[in-house]
């Protein structure tokens, strides 16, 4: 069965993910935005069974009524949710429970996909999975916060993926004419609600790098005092700087006069060429500006897409996360995917190194706002 | 004269705008986006002191010295200030010191005027006057605020300006049919950084309503439940509601079971037909959603500005505010004027009540954060 | 009439300690423990209006009924009040007004005095004497907070008591041997309900400084590295130097190396032979700690009192604020005095520069949270 | 080896109140007067290896230098440490890290204890004892915590000891006569600093119950609407009432119209003769003023305390925690224990069912913030 095939090796992806982990890892949440990986794994289980098995499956029995209430993640519409900064304070249900969880959903989900799924759950099945690989990338960046602000800093072992990476353009910058273009997804396959409708924009003449900004870079940056210079910071990007003392991108450390990171194998030394990595927009922004450049818009970045380097970051554009021409949200639960987040927060483009095989595509619209940092975000420059 | 008349004129609004206070009035600031009146009153002063006065005036006798720390907003260029938040806290300088400094300001920018104004300061010249029409809205809200907010609801006796009610528009609804339009300013005078470049941008078919939404439909939807329904809301916006309890605009009193505003001649019933006013850009957006529309982007807006009623109320536009294609910085410390706060702010269009007589334009973009209600803020409806 | 001159003299006392201000120093809160000037003159007129007049004088007409939720501090018995972080926010009642409704009341208590105050009402008049000049501490020292912090450091003008600096003991240091003392208020005239019953205590033996430790002494503990060694600090008290960063008392200020502090004359050079002013208990505790000795008992100090110079501070002691054996509350808004008080304060006695004349005696109970500095608050050392 | 058994006893006390737990519960801290159960395993172990065999064992090696980071807690003089709101963020050290930590230190505690331990070293190894034994408690009260805030509600499955309730005394009230009467430990053993000197006290006569306040009582006080009247609390007690809307103690849940509380077998239907327990100390002074009466002080239970029912719930006083006379600090770290902590907190008497057997006596000082309820507090009725 393609599809059982295909369920089994999304869900088998996130425990994989959680292997290298120690049970104790499984349950904390040091920051808000960081969710412990055990709600990461009975979410995305709750998601099969609220929005599939319950509604669809005679006879199923719910693995446990008060789960709804644990692994609810912001589904007004499905009822009364642990708060968010809670997660971290719950040692139960235990990691072993959570994945007898996973078992009995999971069990169920293959004889109901076994069955044959009628055509009317396609969407929501499909959606299931998609909603299950943003978790994996989710999972990814929180293991990494969870042990890289441990004062133990362990190492995860290797990287999640096995990173082929792109390979290099030859030309360094682009040139768009000026015209009109086409943006948003068009075409057979999955795509999520915020890509439609694909749109005609005019864009004027602009040239955009290749290649994403290098850690040696942006330590240019840093070491000609960028992190102290008001001009190239929005004034709320240089509150952020003052009231949080930034000085560097997350995961650095300096480390008797040499600058270190923190990476899956631990802390070590800052490769020079690698994209830099875990910048805020403000950071983006202001780089960009020392350099005299700017972040290309959401539209920009798609159009020249074909012609770039990208897939190892994710990458600030200049654009405000807002609806595409005629968008519509669907109605009930599902409905509240994407639209209600539309406001304060920039879109970006591309992909990371954590994102699973396969997720992204040029017409994708990720998003966070401008202070966050614990993605794999990354800088690109346009003019 | 001409250009110390235009200055005067200028001038003299803000001191006009301030009669109707008592001394006390002067003083407070009840909540940190709102500046004590004085404050306005030596801001604006402080302004033609420092960027035309000081640099270029030889044997100009500045005022006070400490004024400079008082009186500086946001320029960092300019060095330390007060902190926002602590404006009110300052009994000195004392309103009869503030007047002092205006007269003496004025006699010596008058005195320079006389002279004949250097070319290369024309353009300084003029964004003080626009700086300091700006405030004197600033000033028109924030008085509101500081009485409209005071147990005793003391009433400011009169509207600031004599309001002549812009025609109403034949049509309730205007179609624009999809194609390539130009936005932004051209042509001679006056305009702000962020209205430039003018260029084009490709637009969608849609309609827009001429007219603004009204108190009554405003209450058709509360009474509706429109604040109790996550439905209508961005997520942010539904905990902006539940946390700060919002159930109507700021300035509605539910008063022995009828709706009274907070208005210049004190506590009054709501006039249902007047364009509702002092909404965040949530409640525009959960209005609009309620209604099955949506609000225009500002390119839409501007597009159409022609043929609609706008002026009285400024007017939430579903655009982020961004920089324009080739939107460039001034050097020094004017450039701080726009650029920097280009970020997790949304565009309004239009004009208020409260906007001084010329100042606004329809290229004009004002913008102001998502949860802010003390402007002349109110909705238009598009799809 | 006796009693009528004994109200006027109070009440005028109050309007003298204001003289020096301008209209806008009435007005503003900078910190939530300070009040506006204003705000004190009418709390102390409300409250006689509230317990005396409006109660007992037939036919008497309230002022304005809306200043009940203005003026009442913290009498749940009466009804809403303004919180008290808004106190700065309120322009109106204007300082006029307030000085006008001191004069309706003013007149009516002294019609209703001319009759003959009925006997079961002495009691409450003199309360409401005493509870004016408690009031004329606070706009004492918050008159100092508000100027004192102000950017540009007006000076008041002059002290606002003629100073008689008590005479100075003979001894240094007083032995006081073991055994049973009584404390607590006994005899004819007025004490707070707190100085009651008096009662028996067992004192070990004990020694007490005669007078109080110098800015000259406070200096050494600073320049001996007191502020940086934890050792001498209560773990509360070390979290809050860290925390604001304390490293002097308030008001001090080094200017070109000179150590000055902000006095009723404006930034002056600090009299080194000057009891210490403006210290927290923390403070007051870690200075005595480094000295290898500690703050006495409040019934240490009272036994000893008549024995020592005081007057000049209100001094810590290293007694919690809890009831005397016996102590009971009135019944009614005038029993929320000072036992709803009895939790998480210290006991200070004696009294300060600004004391009014005559309010405090040694058996007198004054109390604060241990990290209030903005009192005349000193030290004296005991073991 | 009397000592080496003793210590053997000690340690597997710690160890048996974990087992019920799963590795999920030894990690999470909900609040932050609340320790994760693996913090507080590996606290008291740091405790033995710091300050007994890193500074006497030759060769020791200590089992991982990072681990001082971590489990330092409060103690200054030995360096730096994770804040304490952050302990529950730390997945790292594991479980069984841990635990290896402990056979690691016990190990070699064992070979140093069987050489016979320096008699200077002897008070200090006995504070080792005595520390975990407080630990101990707090390992027991934080339990209860962690699962009686999780929304599943486990059970630990029986309590921490096998109660024996003490024996009721024939007569519900105790009169003690006026005078002088002794406080403070003497004779051999052990005891805390705190307790020391023992010093003569004078009291007036007094009336003490016997038994403590019952569930049932304390209900009375509740439907009397207890928590809705602000005669009976301090302001700051109102404060806090209504600031968390507190409607009954901690662990009381309305289910159906029936009271319940969280206990160690789950959620059971509250007993109503057994002593109120997990009430603030602001409740315990309500419920006296309620009652017509007060907390006894700390002096009048010592005196009373043979003739006593205690041992089931720390009692609230009404004493501050204060040095006793003559009490001084030892010097380094250890004289860090008690005296810091001498400020803005009250002292709790008797003893809990969570105390470990033999810890408590009737000089026994323990101490807490007003607010805090997490531990097993009780009220007794004095007047």
């Amino acid at each position: 069965m393609q599809i059982t095939a295909q369920y089994r090796t999304v869900r088998e992806r996130s425990m994989q993910l959680c292997r290298p982990l120690k049970t104790e890892d499984y349950v904390v949440q040091p920051v808000v935005d960081v969710s412990p990986p055990k709600w990461h794994l009975g979410h995305t289980t709750w998601f099969f069974e609220t929005f599939l098995l319950k509604p669809n499956v005679h006879g199923y029995t719910e693995f446990d009524p008060d789960y709804n209430f644990v692994f609810n993640s912001y589904y007004e519409t499905v009822g009364a949710r642990v708060v968010r900064t809670d997660r971290g304070n719950l040692s139960r249900p235990s990691v072993e429970d959570v994945l007898r969880y996973r078992d009995h959903v999971d069990a169920a989900m293959e004889a109901f996909l076994q069955q044959g799924l009628p055509d009317h759950l396609q969407a929501l099945f499909v959606l299931g999975l998609q909603h299950e690989e943003q978790h994996q990338e989710l999972l990814a960046t929180d293991i990494k916060y969870i042990l890289g602000h441990n004062p133990l800093l362990p190492a995860y072992g290797h990287p999640p993926y096995a990173a082929t990476p792109p390979a290099i353009p030859t030309a360094n910058s682009l040139r768009v004419p000026e015209g009109v273009y086409e943006i948003g997804f068009a075409g057979h396959g999955f795509c999520f609600d915020n890509e439609l409708n694909r749109h005609k924009v005019y864009l004027q003449e602009y040239y955009i790098n290749t290649t994403l900004v290098s850690n040696a870079e942006y330590l240019a940056f840093m070491e000609a005092g960028g992190y102290a210079d008001f001009r190239y910071w929005h004034a709320e990007g240089w509150d952020w700087v003052k009231n949080h003392q930034v000085k560097n991108p997350l995961y650095w450390h300096l480390v008797n006069g040499q600058w270190m990171h923190y990476s899956w194998q631990g802390l070590q030394p800052l490769p020079p060429e690698e994209p830099v990595c875990h910048v805020s927009y403000y950071e983006a922004y202001a780089f960009a500006a020392w350099k005299g450049m700017r972040l290309p818009t959401e539209a920009e970045w798609e159009v020249a897409a074909p012609q770039l380097q990208w897939g190892m970051r994710w990458e600030w554009t200049e654009s405000a996360y807002l609806p595409y021409p005629g968008f519509t949200k669907a109605p009930g639960a599902i409905g509240e995917y994407n639209g209600k987040f539309m406001v304060n927060q920039m879109v970006l483009r591309g992909a990371s190194e954590v994102t699973p095989p396969g997720h992204s595509r040029i017409t994708y619209r990720n998003f966070f706002q401008t202070p966050l940092r614990w993605q794999f975000t990354g800088i690109r420059l346009a003019k």
